[in-house]
């Protein structure tokens, strides 16, 4: 970390600021220019916040050197990491599709399009049985009973499944069953407590990127699993806030670039709620794979007009198929298969 | 709710859809314009998404005409709600201003603090015990013991404490020691699982404004909390994600009147969150109190320089008392005491 | 559009309403719901606002249910459009790759670069002689001189070029010097004296997204320079204005998919500019092409380093030619060529 | 300016980059850390561009430690500028209110206005001839005529007016018909060449914040104009583009107390186009006159609803004068009057 001092500031002060800094067990390289004083701080900076030097009266500037995070860090990880899912690796040549309806509605449902998506390719089966919604008047998923019937359908066509978890009480269940894939949803990227609480099981988890949050602080949550002990995350992009309204979110491509430098964790995009579009999934997820995504998490529903949430963006089976023609084409052209 | 058909949709597709919505319990205006047929919706729309049209076929656009909240609606409760927060009312003539540090730190900070945010006028005091942090490796708050400290300072001082629950499994914790305000922090301001758990709970609420949520989206977070049972939510302003960089978030003192005109629920400010800068506090404060806000929460820490979190947004006691000679002259002139 | 009277409007405000519509030549269809009167207006709206009906007292919600622009519209246009830069053809079958340096700076410089990536199989060279700085200290372009450079260069590479235009009064330059293709950058995409004048030229103009520009708001600029006669506009997203630090901006390839069905016009995607990395330009010049891009445009020099400016965006002539035959791979997959 | 190198930068590049540098005429401060280097530079480094730095292979981070603007700054002038608008001061202990309407329609509504706000103490007459609109479809203004009616009613009440120039060939026109005060608009804060052309003329100049600029970039804008030797700049925060969409923009009031911290200039705001409601300009005026703005500019129409634009966020006179009973008794709270 590189603290700036004010012009002026006195001697005195720079004193005492590096005394107070050694004695956090810091070494100091003091530079001193024309007008400001630059503090270099050597050590472990990780558990520091520029934000907490930026009270001090004389501190004018803070600029990070090293990057916050580092077991999610590519630094000290050069290799990338490949997450094993029940027997599907997340993160090596092979592409991974996981597909399936955003929530659970009846048996026939999710067997159907379990059949249809492990024809076409998918590797895993996704499935909402517990549903964020903004509003508490809208169809909450079946819970449990639905994490049944998914799990059931996965079943019957060998697949792993992921769904998602909103709370640190329903692990119990979620261990129970043998969830294949943890998922943490964009409006609990930040919920810390669900985070560690995932971070201390044996599971992998997916870990989706929050509506606003950059890409440092995503891996700052990932930061978190890890801490715990649980190195199993897989990154999900899947849209930010932004002015734009053509578009539910705006899919952010580049995070793919930038998370596979700073980060050796695999990620995965997800055209479908990035987009909120049906008819704008197969072209983003063909640019997902272009860019490097390590697979695509979409959303397939047999009957989309009638789809019990998220009808807008989910495609049928038919177009799945067509996709999934379609990025088996790209796959070579970036040195991975499906 | 009103449902533009697009173009040349052939009459039994329009057929079809005015039967579906009939059968789901709502009667249909149909107008024919020269080019496209709108159906209006009548009857209770609050569970219906526009996004749950938006994947039909045959469906141009689709509008909401009432709001998706109702509890929360000042359309269904003209008055003003007031919320009393262990005698002290929030949302009345009033002014309420909720001070303290950012995090309890030791048994001497929290009672001095408390000491002179109650001589110059505070009416709550605020401490973090649990602290969400973007990084594991910060420090994480005091918890329970931090609790205890608070709760200790502001008995001496007469004065009831606000602090943050980050997890459902802490309830029975801030229950047992009959937190006065239990705060929902920004983060989870979409954590619908502890939203419904608060709302189960006869203790008020303060709901901060996530950092990319909408003002619709943050009244059905509030909405969440008041479907459960538990009407007494008061809303906190602490500043928007957006491109800025000099200030930390950008706070929206418009949402004040927003609010104001959707809501009937009070709506305080935080100017120190909004910001991240100390030496913004005071004129943001008397802008929000200007704007119309019910109150203020604000970071106030003897010694901004070496607190464990956030000293670059704390201000001292001297500086809190000089705001608050501020906001009682303005109180006045919006109607309002200090 | 479509006009939802508020609840307990008066009859007779809305039949002065309908009367003040009628007047200025719309006919009405009027709905009446159980609590709210829908006034949909048929008639041509494109000179309408939304904005300009919410001022009115009793008024709730407007909503467009035409596209407010025209000659941009695919409704009104559903045949691609093709725009011929001196017989490079962009829109069609075959993809166009724009590249050069960001400034021209010697006749060296251009020249070679101009050579490079004619071989590589760019077909029209770009760089700047007039350029938007941030800072007036920053240099700004080598002016009339630069033309001159960047056309030799061009003629002795058999390439047409494009180059920025930002001001009315070098049009008579721009004309004389026969620039095939006229660049609004994206700063001025809502100059809208600029863009009229460039509407009533006869030469193609490559219109830039404005940083905080919505989809919609680009296409109305199309508009202005399509309403004065000029109909040979090409599109370019060169990202927009986020939160996120990681990259300069943040690319919209989803934008590609929402202007192929709003609009006829072609789209390109300039990598360069959005990412502001080098390192990402290959990665979202593919993901632009996997999405349906009907080109790029990147900056190419052949000493970034010692760029004169934005040499952290620029690859070399060598990772050039290899982005190429990367799109050159993807191209027969979304049907064109290169 | 301080250049971060990466860890393991061979010794012979660092020289060559200290070598470079001290070629360009800087001292270079060099520190060395336990991993990495990091470069001071001393000197004028206003021209210079982090983003030049950037592309340099072996560079990690730069960070600026001065401001990239000098004319602008409050370091090189720390007293606050006093602008003299035809003998109205802006920036002095006198808040400056500028009123009027959106456009300026017919002799009857501009007269009427004026004589309506001068009543209640407004100090510069408002009103746009040249108006940018989002469709071409738009009333565009009433051009030279509208500036005239404006001039005649302007003169009848004793008032110097401000009004728009969106294009340099209209500077003529504006000088000869001797505006007191030229407005740039949002869309132009970037029309380098516009800023240039005002700069250098003898006028006054009103330079509006662009709807995503950061505080830094609409300094940096202002310092264009300055660089050319007109210093008379007064800023006006107007909103800013969001992701909210209850308000038109974001009303980013904190961006007061920032550029008073950054620059010697002074700031109005107008909450009529950062909020595009009505019901919200009085509140925000307050919020903004409380927040330390040197002035209000705002819309005011004798009749809104049937304005000619912008009728929704328009104000009549008598709320008007509301609004400036409500600033005068907020102005000795913050040390002014009105």
């Amino acid at each position: 970390m590189i603290i700036v001092m004010k012009e002026n500031t006195p001697a005195l002060e720079i004193e005492r600021m590096v005394k107070s800094l050694e004695d956090r067990g810091f070494q100091i390289d003091k530079s001193t220019g024309s007008r400001k004083v630059v503090l270099g701080l050597v050590g472990d900076t990780s558990a520091l916040d520029e934000r907490d030097f930026m009270g001090h009266e004389w501190v004018d500037r803070v600029m990070r050197v090293q990057e916050p995070y580092k077991r999610a860090s590519r630094a000290f990880h050069p290799e990338d990491t490949i997450v094993d899912v029940s027997g599907v690796k997340v993160g090596g040549k092979k592409l991974v599709v996981m597909a399936g309806p955003c929530s659970i509605e009846t048996p026939d449902q999710i067997h159907g399009i379990a059949k249809e998506v492990k024809k076409s390719g998918a590797a895993i089966l996704r499935g909402g049985a517990f549903k964020p919604r903004t509003s508490p008047y809208s169809f909450q998923g079946l819970g449990e009973k639905g994490l049944d019937l998914l799990l059931s359908a996965a079943r019957d066509n060998d697949l792993p499944v992921v769904t998602e978890l909103m709370s640190a009480d329903k692990i119990g269940t979620f261990l129970e069953k043998k969830i294949d894939l943890i998922q943490i949803g964009a409006r609990n990227m930040q919920n810390f407590d669900l985070l560690k609480a995932v971070g201390r099981l044996n599971v992998p988890v997916l870990l989706k990127r929050g509506m606003s949050a950059t890409i440092e602080e995503w891996l700052m949550s990932a930061e978190y699993i890890m801490s715990e002990g649980n190195h199993n995350v897989i990154l999900c992009e899947r849209g930010i806030r932004t002015f734009e309204k053509a578009t539910r979110n705006t899919l952010d491509l580049s995070a793919i670039a930038a998370v596979k430098r700073m980060s050796h964790l695999p990620i995965i995009v997800d055209p479908s709620h990035a987009t909120g579009k049906r008819w704008m999934v197969e072209s983003m997820a063909m640019a997902a794979i272009a860019a490097g995504a390590d697979g695509i998490m979409c959303e397939v529903h047999n009957d989309p007009e009638n789809a019990w949430c998220d009808g807008a963006e989910s495609i049928t089976p038919e177009t799945f198929d067509h996709m999934m023609k379609k990025l088996r084409e790209i796959a070579p052209i970036v040195g991975r298969e499906l």
